[in-house]
């Protein structure tokens, strides 16, 4: 119980933290963007560096023996190593490009691990006004609501996610539609969305029912995802059916159902 | 201005008739639905036919001397053929299989053609509460406002749109994978979010920049957005480069400033 209570504080702030990282990517969301590159298709804005800054200074304030790791600073710092502390992960802007062309698919990711397992999650659309939250077994809710995921059990009926990466060599590029290619013979429809942590959730709510990608940025575009997945009844895995590991930048999610074909399929689509 | 007047005039009965099918389609989207197969990934819903009544019913009350095209109609009745008459082109529900799977990319749309070519264009996304309208001359907006294409003129900076179909026989597949990764080297990244007439609007906002689709199911999927897109500031093509004809199941569409790189792309990648 006092463990849950304070889960529960921990939501509460991330939470704030999200909402008001919200408001500032719902203003620039509708601006013209002053956009830096960094790497020919990964964009980082004015934005993505407020919206950080602004969640750990409001967590920190609230947890200052917290451990943090954030995709602007640890892109700049070189990766930190995650430990058994209770550690922040933080994607201020998961969905950057999307953003920058004023595709509604954006999002913050703010996910809690104790013990390098993710306890807390919170991700929140702040142009679609979209809040998935969980906190460990106690569910997963959108704005409010309790979420499911879906019951198919036949790929054929499936709806597929995943994404293409800002990878543009040839070894990438052919493994990225060589895969999608042996997917479409066996799921209904694939949808590309430009966020891994809105595709989690997409799983976690139903609207899809399988997703994976490999070669992401890091866990913060995972570590949120995870348990509001899990609390909405769904499974976790890396793609090649061994255990989900957070930074192992590999993950597919589905239902408890589905899951076997989905591994199946993925490992002949190799 | 006589002109002018009338198609304002149909352009009002076309957002009543939309909001309408809205309202169905926005019930239908959160309750269980009792799904029909049409073939191994094409769904029908009872939804789908009720929104085709409600919408036909009240264009033809306003309208009785117009012809009439709807996805429904036609597909149980055989192809109808184009006339020069005021044709009111129609589909009741564009993303029929998100509709189904809860995703939030479903709109109706609803298109008029006078001597084939598209005049007004109404793309209702009840969901996202968002209303794409044009008439002939007098621009492109969205919920009111005006809207126009995106400024980008390289293609490494493009974010693109495309979708699977529901064919899935291995030629058809390989077309679909092998366009994708030909691409893919050029553009910043790919998005597919499963309506046709969405899809279009996205390039009429500015939201996406490149948009092509080949193989989809008829002129109801681009008659409203292929009007969107001009007043907008857009252009529409044949994915060949070749001039839009709306009967052809083919359809690209760009700013006016990155076309021709896109048709290069497109050519090289076919």
């Amino acid at each position: 119980m006092a463990e849950n209570d304070s889960l529960s504080q921990f939501l509460t702030v991330a939470i704030d933290a999200a909402k008001q990282a919200g408001e500032l990517i719902r203003k620039g969301f509708y601006q013209t963007k002053h956009v830096e590159h960094k790497g020919s298709v990964d964009l980082v804005t004015e934005t993505d560096k407020a919206c950080e800054d602004l969640i750990f200074n409001h967590l920190k304030q609230h947890f200052p023996s917290h451990k943090f790791v954030g995709e602007e600073t640890t892109a700049a710092d070189g990766v930190s190593e995650l430990t058994n502390e209770p550690t922040w992960i933080v994607d201020p802007i998961d969905g950057t490009i999307n953003f920058v062309h004023g595709f509604p698919f954006v999002c913050v990711s703010i996910g809690l691990t104790i013990k390098k397992v993710p306890v807390v999650g919170v991700v929140y659309n702040p142009i679609m006004n979209e809040l998935f939250t969980a906190i460990d077994g106690n569910g997963a809710f959108l704005n409010g609501d309790p979420i499911k995921v879906s019951s198919k059990s036949e790929l054929v009926t499936c709806l597929l996610m995943t994404e293409d990466i800002p990878k543009r060599d040839k070894a990438t590029l052919d493994a990225v539609t060589n895969r999608i290619n042996s997917l479409l013979y066996k799921v209904r429809s694939i949808r590309m969305g430009g966020s891994c942590a809105l595709g989690l959730c997409g799983i976690a709510c139903g609207r899809i029912d399988l997703f994976y990608l490999s070669g992401f940025g890091g866990p913060w575009d995972v570590a949120a995802g995870a348990v509001i997945v899990k609390e909405a009844g769904g499974v976790i895995f890396d793609p090649s059916g061994n255990d989900f590991d957070i930074t192992a930048q590999r993950v597919a999610a589905s239902n408890p159902l589905v899951k076997d074909a989905f591994v199946d399929a993925l490992q002949q689509s190799a």
